[in-house]
């Protein structure tokens, strides 16, 4: 069941980095979406390998093939079955990682919980499996754009030490996307890639911090008690390869504030809606959307696959150094964004779902 | 279903503030577990109100009535199903919230979401709902320490700007449960006292870090891909009314780290066993437990009731000025700490029950 | 997890036979339903013991307790948690079974399985169980009978090997209830009261038929392929205690007929809508509801209870005699038919729920 | 989430009849199975159309391609992802159906329910999805023959009026692969051939019924109260296409026993086990596999698709006469042996992970 997630926009991955495809099977997306591969693709172009020099070089154009589901350029109901085949799977390239475990990685773990893991690329825990998400995450973001004009944007706030101060509230996609490192600050940006050139060349990597956005949103998203937007967020993200922390709102730094500064007023907006004066909450109260923008943080640690020597230990426990060739990202933050912003649309597809069914009175209008 | 916790090792609770009574059903708790209405009752004696001078003075004993699952002081393998009555209810004293929003509260995202809502003490949004989690996790306590020897340990690590600096290595549950703000360094615990006893005679409030370890831990929890042990926990968490942010092992830290700074490197340990040499992981790889303590934090907002005035809406949309009275808690994390606990504990349950069907050679053991 | 049913509309129950109390949890149920306790009661007063000559003696008023989810009459959207106290314990009537394995019943299985258990009455294995799912069942009947007009009916066809013929179209609610049996043929009712009098007599036991119908039905319920409405509620029945078969439009009696005979000719009816000339299937094709009646049926053992010796062996697998002491219905089908119709209420409050998130058509409804 | 089934052992099937491809994922199956790919296309050549001159003659090789899941032999514990591309597509083959319900079929309900239904050979609806049931029941099949022995037979008892008698304690696969109908009984096997060529030559169709037996079969199996494995395997029968009615031992003839003849009466079995005298009940009590060979049947209508002119409404609602081109199945028993099979396969590997959590005593074992 640990490949599934959503309860009602459901979607399920599989594939290991190296296994003959991957996928993703999208189960619980309403009937009569229209949707194109076009949008699909344009995603996981986003996300795919060797897109620019501060990304892995592996060699994946990542082409989704719609098995099902999708018929006449619109949803059916049914499951929508979508494959990526892999290509650059250069046979006996991983025997030397057939013995050993890596630092930083999974390896050792899934010997411990299978007893027997797929040493190729990381097998199941590669990142290469989140290309599945991403597809799916495009026709939850088609969905939720659609019912409700929600909108998802995400960004990198900082690699390593360096920190841009990005203004959630007017921060645009172009922006994200106008560099290759998706920092929409220029300036920061060129820093950040500097540094990850750096540490590339040095065989070794940084780690960082991803902020988002939606806005749009409709009030009322949200599943208490343990369904909480902010606590399916935190899972839909916490799941995401190499995730470290996430925070909403103010994160951490609501701490350093007492409730008469932190509290968010609540006061009359234009056309008279109700709305707050502050939002420190990020626009989720008691696990519920209360209408203002959704903001939040995660945080990534440097990669794990590095070029220079490191102290481990065999799968016979021996001890051994090993150093890994060529072929990582030596950030994962850049190709990271699409993967957040596909968790975080689908918790809330997965909650437009769920919203309508959590009243009678919005239940009256669909039977009426 | 967001009322429910858990795949297998499955909590469902129910109960609003100051409904009837409140309570849980556990269901998937495994046969012939040993357990006594003490060890449930010690831990919700650690989440009761009125405890301390620092905490609510709200009059509830939280006294558990075990109806069904457990014989003979053994579980059955059926639901096991507790009951905590209300007893403070006084009737009409939250006339007053009828027809306010209060600001901080889920007061309005409720009414957004369902129409309608129980306005007496936060009705569902209470805290008061984590009671039947602390009951359950008693439980999970217990099976996870019989089957695995794993313990969980929580303490508040920080109030306000008031920081203590704990050793999780090193820290015990009888330093923690030495004062009452529940932080084990008595110097920096009585300055937390200080100043949450300052706030609350302000009419203010304080948020502020607890931080957990889980030692020992069996190697090979946690359930690739959406279920990874960090995602899990930090549903859990941020689950917990009021949390803003969830961190494991360094947490948000990590990034100012570079990879070969942060991996933590495979050694040969005592018993011929694998370990590694530093835990900056938090003891969890690609989602699943190396063997290392996990460790990590989470983060609460200063408690959104005030006895100040503030200014909001009332449910027509009437700007007012509201002032809460008392009965609330200053600051909630001495009494989150157990609640902390519960969830980790509840999470670690789950997974021990998964962990035996996830591979051939530990099902044979048992078929055998 | 096995003792949650549903999947939006979502009942746990718990509770043994002769534990403290037993109960049902609903969740999902949404907001703003009006509910009154008098409309829970009255179907429980259905399903309780002692109601009439033909059933057990046993003394349980089954005075169900709304702990949780109401407020002010109407639902919260929050878990509406009920407890029945249990009364007749009488301590120590049960010891004789405490190192028995009864024949027909679950003592030898249930000590299989969980290696322990509650020997008294059947301890989780008793129909009492079902006072949780009538009590849950009540609350769904009213809320798509709200919803979509809907009303479930069952009744007794068949007791051992005497039949009626009823009408599943023109059979009422006051007719069933009628007599004790709830056969709405008088005349064959009172020859199965007598045949279940003759049985209670001899320390025998008889088993039955049980026919249901729903009318009128919203055409589009059901979900493909796995939860097929014909599935979900052949679990729903076959989860009821001493169910042996079940069936659906013309059940076994559809292999009797040809293609062409069986097939439903789609016409038109009055008011222009599509309907079938002839109701064969029972109002579900391809598991979706095509807004003809549904109707079928389910077949129940004869009580494994028996007032008579019969062989069978020790917990320590030694042969012995045994008999039964009283208190025990000769014929369960009087008291399930309740049961029935709240087993087929979930399973359609359950889709109702499911179908208004399948299209797109129906959530631009809610959203609009 | 319609499309996914069972708990633990969990598969969810994609793909419409003439998608451009169907499959399945199965996750949760336990790391470490030896499976090689013709283990499962052996279950699926059995389902495959074209045949024999009494099934469809629609050309389908169903060759199925392991994308995932499985490395040199062996499962990985990860998501196993299987692959059928259809073949036989004939674009604009099934233009004439776009428009029409066709009488006894699911376009009708598909359309009250979506909206929109892809009509190409009954889309979604078809019994083509069965392919990636009977891919994952072969899996299923081979991981509990492992772990407990068992095996599931099923066989073709009764075609329309043409009834065998087989003794489902002594029936084998070879005799049921001996014939193209799948009746142990070559003599009535001939008759039903017969009267299958018959039907198919009239325009017509038949229906019929199925048996099962799984044997040897291990005590313990099943999870009261709703997840009883009778109450399982008949959501498992029910949810294929056709099925009418499902029942278990002595099934609808069940009522026609009093009590005294019903009950099995535990006795000393060879090796000292408990076992029953008799085996009316199927080898299930109280929801619990006690030991003994669990059997039952269920029963298919006769095949809505007819070459025969049909009264039925247009998707306009206007009166028509329809017959169908050809490429059907006269009578869709011979090819739903193997459909059964996997289906209760599915949910007997299903609750032999789940047995293996129901006790302490059986976890201490996986633990140690």
């Amino acid at each position: 069941m640990s490949n599934t997630f959503g309860s009602l926009f459901r979607v399920t991955t599989f594939g290991e980095s190296h296994a003959k495809g991957l996928g993703v099977v999208l189960d619980g997306c309403p009937a009569g979406l229209e949707i194109g591969v076009r949008t699909i693709q344009d995603q996981l172009d986003r996300r795919k390998p060797g897109q620019s020099k501060i990304t892995t070089p592996r060699k994946e154009s990542d082409q989704v093939e719609i098995l099902s589901g999708i018929f006449q350029g619109r949803t059916l109901g049914t499951p929508i079955g979508m494959v990526i085949y892999n290509q650059d799977q250069r046979p006996g390239a991983y025997e030397d990682l057939k013995d050993l475990y890596r630092p930083g990685h999974a390896d050792y773990t899934y010997d411990q919980r299978y007893g027997f893991r797929d040493f190729r690329g990381g097998g199941r825990a590669s990142n290469r499996e989140t290309a599945g998400r991403v597809a799916a995450g495009a026709i939850a973001a088609k969905m939720i754009e659609e019912l409700a004009g929600m909108k998802t944007l995400a960004w990198v706030e900082q690699v390593h030490r360096i920190c841009a101060e990005i203004d959630h509230e007017t921060v645009k996609f172009d922006e994200v996307e106008s560099n290759i490192v998706r920092c929409p600050d220029e300036k920061v940006a060129s820093e950040m890639i500097k540094a990850i050139e750096k540490a590339k060349k040095d065989g070794n990597s940084l780690g960082g911090k991803i902020r988002f956005r939606v806005a749009p949103v409709v009030a009322g998203l949200g599943a208490p008690v343990f369904d909480k937007l902010t606590a399916e967020i935190a899972k839909a993200l916490m799941s995401i390869p190499a995730t470290r922390s996430v925070g909403f709102g103010l994160a951490g730094k609501a701490i350093e504030l007492t409730g008469l500064e932190h509290n968010d007023a609540f006061v009359l907006k234009e056309g008279g809606k109700a709305g707050t004066l502050t939002n420190n909450a990020g626009g989720v109260l008691g696990g519920i959307s209360n209408g203002e923008p959704i903001y939040g943080e995660v945080t990534f640690k440097p990669t794990a696959t590095l070029s220079s020597l490191q102290k481990t230990l065999t799968t016979d426990l021996t001890p051994v150094e090993f150093k890994a060739r060529g072929r990582h990202d030596p950030c994962v933050l850049p190709r990271a964004v699409p993967i957040v912003e596909a968790m975080i649309n689908l918790v809330l597809a997965d909650h437009c779902l769920r919203y309508s069914v959590a009243s009678m009175a919005r239940l009256k209008k669909v039977f009426s």
